[in-house]
C-alpha cells in the first residue's frame, strides 16, 4: 500500500477476505448479472438472483456496511481512510457496491438517517437499508432548472393539517427502477419566500408506492438505462406523506444536503480508484496478449502504447493520494474541514477515471467500446460523476475561492518581507 | 464560407437547398425515426418508414448521391471540395446520409463497385445503391486479431471449381442489422501464403442471403445497438458464391481496401464537422437558455463556460481546414498523393468532435449524457472514428514517418549550410 | 503550398529567391550577428554590421517592405495573402525581418502613418522607414496598470500652446534599444475625463532624443536584453514636442491603435508558422541523428519520440490554415470583417509554436535550452506572444462573445424546427 | 501539512525556524545576490558576499547539511520524508539551498563521499564539503553523445603507474563557475570494451585547479548563465590525478551514480514543490491586486483566470503526494525499491511546476516574462529538470515497463477468474 501510513493488522485482513470476494465472486457474477437482467418493461420488475446471493455471502464474510465510519454507533467501526482502501476494491466490481452493502444512493441516505433521523424514522427506514432488506432512493435534481445550483429546485412541499403534500419532477432519482426500492429521501421547498435561500429547503421521507407518484421514464446514460436500478424521472403529483416524515424539521434542508453530499462524493471517488486499476488492468493485458500482434510486434512493444500505461499510472496513482488526504482529513478533523480536499478529489478523480478508460478502450479497437468489456459502461457511468453530486464547474470555482482567500494574508506577508 | 476559395454559384444553390432539407426535414424526424423503430428482435426486422420519405424528398430536390465526385461517369459531377462542403451540412443529422444516399457503408461499397467492378457487378449491385434500393456493408474487421494492422486478416476464401467458398468471422459489420441489406462486400485471404503480404488478399461480393451466413449478434457502442442499422459480428461457415463475383481478381484486395479507404476516411470527417457544428449550436442554446440560471446568471456569463464555446470554435475550424484542405488536394493530385492529409483529418477531426461533444455535455448536465439530446449518442459513435478505418496510432505513425522521410533532404541543406 | 488557392507565377518566383535569401544569407548570419553584438553598455550603442549588409543584398533582390498590401500606393503590391506566404518564410530567422524591412515594431508604425500620417508626417517620417534609413518604436504598455485593458493606460499628453507636453511611464518599447531608432509612436491621453473611454486617447510622434526622455533599463525576456534592438522601460519628463506631430487629432487615437493592431497580430502569426518549422526541422535532424543512439536505437525509432514530429505537424498546419483564412479574409472584406479569424489565430498560433519548440527543446537534451540551437531563445521570444498586442485571455474573450452573439438567431431558428 | 501522516515536534520546530528563515532573510537577499554579482568575466570570479552572510545565520539556527537522511553518522538525523518537508521550504528561495548547505551538485557528492569514499577522502573532501567551506561539481554529460543514455559516456580515464589520466569533453557541469569549486567528481571509462557495458565506468575525484582542465564556456539556459555558479563546459586534456583518487574502484561508476541519482532527483522535486507554491502566491497577489483591474474588474474576478488559480492547487498537491510518498518509501524500503516512485516524481513534478509558473507569468503580462518577478528565470531553471539526472523519456519508460512486468502474474489471475 502507500508508505505515508500504515494499516492495522485487522484491516489488513479484511482486505484480503474482500479483494477475493471481489476478484471471485462480484467480478465473475457480471455476465451471469447481465444475462439475468431481463427485456423490455419487465427489466424494472425483476432483480437478478446472483446479486441476492453474493450479499448472503458478503454479509458471511463479514463484508457488511464498511462505509458508514466509527463515528456511529451503527457502523462497523472503520475510519474514513480504512473505508477509502477498502472501497477502492470495492469499486472495482459494479456488483460489489450493492453486495457489501455500501451502494449508492442507500449509504448517503443510511448516513442522513444516522445523523439527522429521530428514532422512529431510523427504526423504519435505517434498520431494514443496514440489513440490505430493502433499498433507497434521493430525489433531488429536477429537469426545469440548473441543477448545478442547489437552491434552484422547486418541488413544493406544503403542510396541510398532520401531512405533507408535495408536487413537482424530479428526475435522474438513481434506484427508482429497483423493485425493493422502499423509500425516497425527496428535498423541496417548504418555505419557497424565505429571504435565507438556505432556509428554504427541507428534506422529506417518501414512501416508493405513495399514491400520486408516477413513474415517467428511465434516463438513459449514453444507450445504457442501468435496469433495474435505473435512473429514473418521477411526477409528484398531490403526493401525501405523514408529517412526521420531514427529517430534523423544516428549514434544514440544505444542511442534511451538504452533510449527505460530502462523504457521498468521495465514496463515489474511491470506487472509481478501484475501476480505473482494473481498466489499467485490461489495457496491460491487451498490450501483451500474443494474439494482437501488428506490424510484427506485440501491440505494447509499440513506443506510444507502453507510454499510455505509464500515463495512466501517473494519474491513478496521484488521484488516490487526493482521495486518501481527503479521507484521513476527515477522520482528524471532520467533512466540513474536508470540505476543499473532498472537492480536489471529486475535481481529479472522474475525469482521471475516464483517462484510463478511454485508453483502455482505445487499445482494444472495437472491443473496448462494446459489450465484450466492461470499459465503455464504465465510461458512460463515470461521465455522470462530473456531473452528479455538482459539476466539476461548482467545485473549481470552491477550490479557488478557497485559495483566494489567503490574499489579504499573504499580501501582508509580502510587504512586510518587501521593507526588510 | 472561407475565403481561401469560392463556390460556384450551382453549389451555393444547392447548398441552401440542401440546409434547409437537413434542418427542416431531417433533424425534426429524428425523434419520429426514433419513436418508429421497434423494441426487442423487430428492431431488426423493420425500418421506420420516415427514412425512405425523407429519401424521396432529398431526391426530388435534386440531393443525391453527392458523395461520387465527378471523376465517375455516375456521379452528380461534383468535386471532392464541393463535397466537402455540402457534406458537412448532411453530417448535422444522424438521418441526412441515409436521405441523400450519401451513408457509410454504401458510399465507400459504391466507389469500389465503380472504380474496380466490371459491368455485370455494376448492372446487378451499383445500380440498385445508387438508386437507394438496397443498401450493402463492408465486412473487413476480425474479432481474432489485432484489425489496426489489415494484413491480420484471416477469413479464408478458397476456389472450388466456379465458386468461392468463405469461412471465418467478421464483426462490426456496419449496416448488415438492416432488413434492405442484400449484398456484402468480404474481404478474406485467397493466398495466405504469399510472401507478398499485400497480395493475400481478395474481395468479393457476397449476397446477404446466401446459405451459411449467420448474424450472431449486434456490437453495442456505449449501449447503442444503432438498429436497424447496426454493426453486427457475422459468421461465415461454409458460405458459396460464384467465381465472378471476385472484385478485379485474386490478391486485388489490399490494393481496393486502400483505394477505398481513402475517400471514405475523408467523408467520415466531412460530417463529423458538421456534427460538431451542431454541438456548439446546442452548447450556446444551452449557456444562453434563461431557465438555466445558477448563482444568479446565466451559465454564459460564467467566465470559463463562455471560454469553452471559445475553444471550441478554435478546434472547428482548424479541424475543418485540414478536411477542406484534403479534399482538395484529392481533387488536384488524386487520392493517393493526399494520403497524409487525409491522415492528419482522420487523426484530428474524430478527437476534436469528442471535445466539442464533451464539451457540450458537460453544460447540458445530466440531460447532456441522456437520450434529451443527441449529443451522448454522437459521443458514442464518434468515439468509434478513432478505431474505425485505422485506429489514430497507425495514421499518427505514417503521419511521422512521413516527415521523417525528409531527414536526409534536410541534413543535405543545413549541411550546405554550415559550410558558407 | 496549400491546395485550396493558388499563387501568382509572380510570386511564386519571389518565394524562391526569398527562400533562398533567408536560408543562405540571413540564417548563417545569424552566428555572426551574435558574435558582433557588443558586451555590456556598449550592446546599445551598436549595430552588428552585418544586418545592414544582408539589407542591401535584400533590396537589391527586391525583397522589401512587403508588408505593405497593395491598398497601399507605397507599397510593393502583394495582397495579404502572398504575404502570409512570403512572411513565413521571413520568419524562419530572427534577422530576415529586419533585412527585408519587415520587421516590427516598425511595419506597424509604417501601416499607421501610411494610412491615417499626413503628408509632412509622411515625408518626415514614413519615408526614412520605407528605405530603411531609421527605425522606429511603439510606446503604448505602461508599467503601472493593467496593459490587457488598453484603456488603462495613463501618459498625460496636454496641449500647451504649439507644444503637446507629454509624462508618463511606458515600458516594453520594442526597438528603444537601438541607436538607429528615431521616433517613438506614442500612445497617451489627451482628453482622460472624456466619457467615452475610446476617446480619450493620442497618438503622437516623439523624436527619439527629445529632452526629457530617459531610457530606464532594458527589460529582459527570460534572460535575453536582444540587444541591440531592446525591450526598454522609458521615463517621459516634461517631454515637448510640436502640437503638429499628432497623428489624426485629438482623441483618434484608440481607433489608431486598432487599425494597428490587426495586421500586426497577423503578422506576428505568419512569422511564427516559419519559426515553428524551422524548430521542427532541429527536431527531425535530431531524431535521426546517427551520433545521438540511446538504448541502441536512433532517438527518432523511440516510437514516443516519433509521435512528437506528427503532433508538431498536425498542429503547424492547423495553425497555418487559420492564419491564411484571416489573411485572405482581410483581402476580401477588410481588416475589420477579419477581426475574429485575427484573434483566433492570435490565441492558436503562439501556443502552437511554443508547443512545436519544446517538443524540440526536448529531443535536444541541454543543447536545446542552451545557445547552442536558437531554440530556447524562439522559445523566450515567442512567449511574449502570448500576452503583446493583447493577453489570450482577451482574444478568447472576444471570440467567445462573438460565437455567444448568434444565441438569439439560433434560438429562434431552432425553434421554428421545433414546431414542424 | 498533510493528514496521511504527522511529524515530530522537533521537526515542526525546526520548520518554523526554517520558514522564517527563508521568507525574511533568503528571498529579501534575492535582489542583493543579483545587485551583488558581477558584470562580464568577473562574474565567475566573485561570489556575493549576501551568500555567505546567509550560511552563518543558516547554521547559527541549526539548519544546516538537512539533506543527508539519519542513516549516515554525518548527517543531522532526519528522515527522508523528514526533509521532503523541510526541503519543500528551502525550495522557495534559490538562496537558500546554498545557505544551508543543501544545494546540488554538493549533496549529491556528498552522498557519494559519505557511502562510497574511503576515510581519506572524505577527510579531504567530505568534511570542507560538510562545512561549507568548498563547493564541488559533477561531471557526467558530454556534448557528443545522447546523454539519455548513460551507457555512451566517452571520457576516457587510464591508468598510468600511480596515476589516472583523463581525456574528453564534459558539459553541463553545474556549479564549475564557483570560483570556490574545489573538487570534480568526473565519470568516464576505465574498460571502455568490457562487454558488461555497467561495468565500463568509473569515478574519479579531480581537483579543479589541476593542470589540463580548461572551463571552455558557460551554457546558457534561455538566456541565464546562472553566474557564479554556471553550468560549465569543460575540457580534459591529458589531465592527472593520483590513483588513489578513484571512488570504490575501478567499474564501480554506474553504481554509483545509481546510488547518487535517486535522492538526487527527489530532492529537485522537493524544492520545485516550493518554487510552485511560491509562483502560485505571486498568481494569487497579482489576480487581488487593485492596480491591475481589466475592464472593471479585479483580473480574479474573470472567471477563467480565478480557474487557473484552482488548477495550478490541483496539480501542486497531486504532485506533492506523489514526492511524499517516494521520501517515505525511501525510508521504509530503502532508494533501490522506491526507484518507481521516485521515478514517477521525476516526471510529473518539474512538469506541474512548470505549468504552475507559466500560468504565474501569463497574469503578470510582461512583468513575468522578465527580470521583475523571479518566475521566467525559475521557468528556464526548471525546464531543464525535464532534462537533467534523465529525460521526462527515460523515465516513463521505466515507469511502463515496471507496470508491464505485471502482464503474467495478471494473465495468470484474470484466467483462474475466467474458469469459475
Amino acid at each position: 500500500m502507500n508508505s505515508l501510513f500504515e494499516l492495522s493488522p485487522k484491516v489488513q485482513e479484511i482486505k484480503k477476505v474482500l479483494t477475493d470476494f471481489v476478484e471471485f465472486e462480484c467480478i465473475p457474477a457480471e455476465q451471469v448479472y447481465h444475462a439475468q437482467t431481463k427485456i423490455g418493461k419487465d427489466r424494472w420488475n425483476y432483480v437478478p438472483p446472483v446479486i441476492e446471493e453474493l450479499k448472503i455471502k458478503a454479509r458471511k464474510l463479514g463484508l457488511w456496511n464498511f462505509f458508514l465510519p466509527k463515528y456511529y454507533k451503527e457502523g462497523p467501526g472503520f475510519t474514513n481512510l480504512e473505508y477509502a482502501v477498502l472501497c477502492e476494491i470495492i469499486g472495482r466490481s459494479h456488483l460489489a457496491p450493492e453486495a457489501t452493502n455500501t451502494a449508492a444512493p442507500d449509504t448517503g441516505n443510511m448516513e442522513v438517517l444516522a445523523k439527522y433521523g429521530n428514532e422512529e424514522q431510523k427504526e423504519q427506514w435505517l434498520k431494514p437499508l443496514m440489513e440490505g432488506k430493502i433499498r433507497s432512493a434521493f430525489a433531488m435534481t429536477e429537469p426545469g432548472v440548473a441543477s448545478s445550483d442547489a437552491t434552484n429546485i422547486e418541488l413544493s412541499i406544503v403542510r396541510d393539517g398532520d401531512e405533507y403534500v408535495l408536487n413537482g419532477r424530479k428526475w435522474w432519482i438513481s434506484g427508482a427502477g429497483d423493485p425493493r426500492c422502499a423509500v425516497y429521501v425527496v428535498m423541496g421547498k417548504t418555505d419557497p419566500k424565505n429571504k435565507l435561500i438556505h432556509k428554504q429547503q427541507s428534506i422529506i421521507l417518501v414512501p416508493a408506492n405513495t399514491k400520486g407518484i408516477t413513474i415517467v421514464r428511465p434516463m438513459m446514460v449514453f444507450g445504457y438505462d442501468d435496469a433495474p436500478h435505473g435512473h429514473m424521472e418521477i411526477d409528484f403529483d398531490n403526493v401525501r406523506v405523514p408529517a412526521k416524515n420531514i427529517v430534523l424539521g423544516e428549514g434544514r434542508g440544505f444542511e442534511i444536503m451538504q452533510g449527505r453530499l460530502g462523504p457521498g462524493r468521495i465514496h463515489h471517488c474511491m470506487r472509481s480508484i478501484g475501476m480505473a486499476e482494473r481498466a489499467l488492468e485490461y489495457h496491460i493485458l491487451r498490450l501483451t496478449d500474443p494474439k494482437k500482434r501488428a506490424f510484427g510486434k506485440l501491440l505494447g512493444e509499440h513506443g506510444t502504447a507502453m507510454d499510455t500505461v505509464c500515463q495512466s499510472r501517473l494519474e491513478i496513482d496521484q488521484a488516490r493520494l487526493l482521495v486518501l488526504t481527503a479521507a484521513a482529513r476527515m477522520d482528524k478533523e471532520g467533512p466540513k474541514k474536508a470540505m476543499k480536499e473532498i472537492a480536489m478529489a471529486k475535481v481529479i478523480v472522474p475525469q482521471m477515471t475516464l483517462n484510463v478508460l478511454d485508453r483502455a478502450i482505445q487499445v482494444h479497437g472495437g472491443a473496448g467500446v462494446s459489450q465484450v468489456f466492461p470499459l465503455a459502461n464504465m465510461y458512460a457511468m463515470m461521465r455522470t460523476l462530473r456531473i452528479a453530486d455538482g459539476p466539476d464547474e461548482v467545485h473549481r470555482r470552491q477550490i479557488a475561492r478557497d485559495e483566494m482567500k489567503r490574499a489579504n494574508t499573504l499580501r501582508s506577508h509580502y510587504e512586510r518581507r518587501a521593507k526588510l
